[in-house]
């Protein structure tokens, strides 16, 4: 069992929406800092302003690369990821080629991946892989799993949260499964209370996005977890 | 009325599904070919597949920045603008910063689109600005325009097909009445028939974002139009 300070450590309160305002984003990290969350997920134009409002806080910026669609350029995103690094951002949630993936090119998949988090290691930030897990088949996700591990990223995450589906357990214990107990697992999309993220945590999740995270939290509180 | 010939030029021929093959790509390709379609519409990773394939045609390769959420920084937008005309692309359609539009910070919208368009039109490119009206109010739809005007942009667009809704009449009219008669306006989203193209055109569209082209074709040619 998770008690409720250690999942908070596990939630990156997220905040995607394309009309997000900056009045919004200043509640999200004034949210995120009260309650010790991991990070704050928004889009990469909010970096300065959320790093700016979460400086001297135990709460890091995490931002999305190649988001939500995956199709960019791989330069493209290597150029995101450290553009945004430098706004002040410390995890990149980078999505990957699917189309690539769906067309049989692994290499490119891969190195596209690998561009990213050499770019983001480099800085010592860290990388989550999204696989989109909505949109692949079982052995899909297999080998986009094994190929964000091949190139050292530090996390696969299920979902955007803009695609057809969002975490499901069965997707994150198959994530764990394919990648083994030391790489991270982002469970993201569709997790909006208390329930769902210890189902995800049971499935083998050490990280989950969601925007719901003051609510799963007061539930956490209000049973005592 | 647009005779089948004129139609044609005035449709992009589309396909941005994060899960599209390079198969589907190349078909994507020969339909607007064999149409002359104005150009396709896809994401920046098939760029160099699509120019390779629509060398020595009248059609244009069009890509997306920035898309669908708008949200990147602006300095990645303009890279991934010079990135993908180096790439092939002739025609650039960029979403604005919704945020900060919302946020009421029209500088930060004007400047974003003005990077995207000095990048582009340093190599003689095209630049649709999309509004994504579906998310907008009347007056937020108005100020967009008069920024992409103001930007020297060549396009304003409704809609990235990602969002709540596509194009309507009415956000066209409202379009073409703000921007007046000579700058472009793409309608785009859900335009399935060639009457849902004939009311764009008739409301002011001088260009179409259409999955759908070869159906809407197959149409004009039994209808004689």
């Amino acid at each position: 069992m998770t008690n409720s300070t250690e999942l908070a450590r596990l939630i990156d309160h997220t905040l995607l929406k394309p009309e997000a305002t900056q009045e919004q984003v200043r509640q999200l990290c004034a949210e995120a800092a009260t309650h010790h969350f991991a990070s704050v997920c928004i889009n990469p134009v909010y970096v300065p302003l959320a790093a700016q409002q979460l400086h001297g806080t135990d709460v890091a910026v995490c931002t999305v690369v190649g988001f939500p669609l995956g199709a960019t350029l791989p330069q493209v995103k290597a150029y995101e990821t450290t553009q945004a690094i430098m706004a002040g951002a410390r995890e990149i949630d980078m999505v990957i080629n699917v189309g690539a993936l769906k067309s049989g090119l692994t290499n490119v998949v891969r190195d596209d991946i690998t561009a990213v988090v050499q770019a983001a290691h480099a800085q010592k930030a860290t990388v989550k892989v999204i696989i989109e897990a909505a949109l692949l088949t079982d052995d899909e996700k297999r080998t986009a799993c094994e190929l964000a591990k091949a190139a050292h990223a530090d996390y696969v995450k299920t979902s955007t949260g803009f695609g057809p589906g969002g975490a499901t357990v069965a997707d994150v214990a198959l994530m764990r499964q394919t990648v083994g107990p030391d790489m991270g697992v982002k469970a993201a999309g569709g997790i909006r209370s208390l329930a769902d993220a210890q189902a995800m945590i049971a499935a083998g999740a050490t990280r989950l996005g969601a925007s719901a995270g003051v609510k799963i939290m007061s539930e956490a509180e209000q049973e005592n977890v």
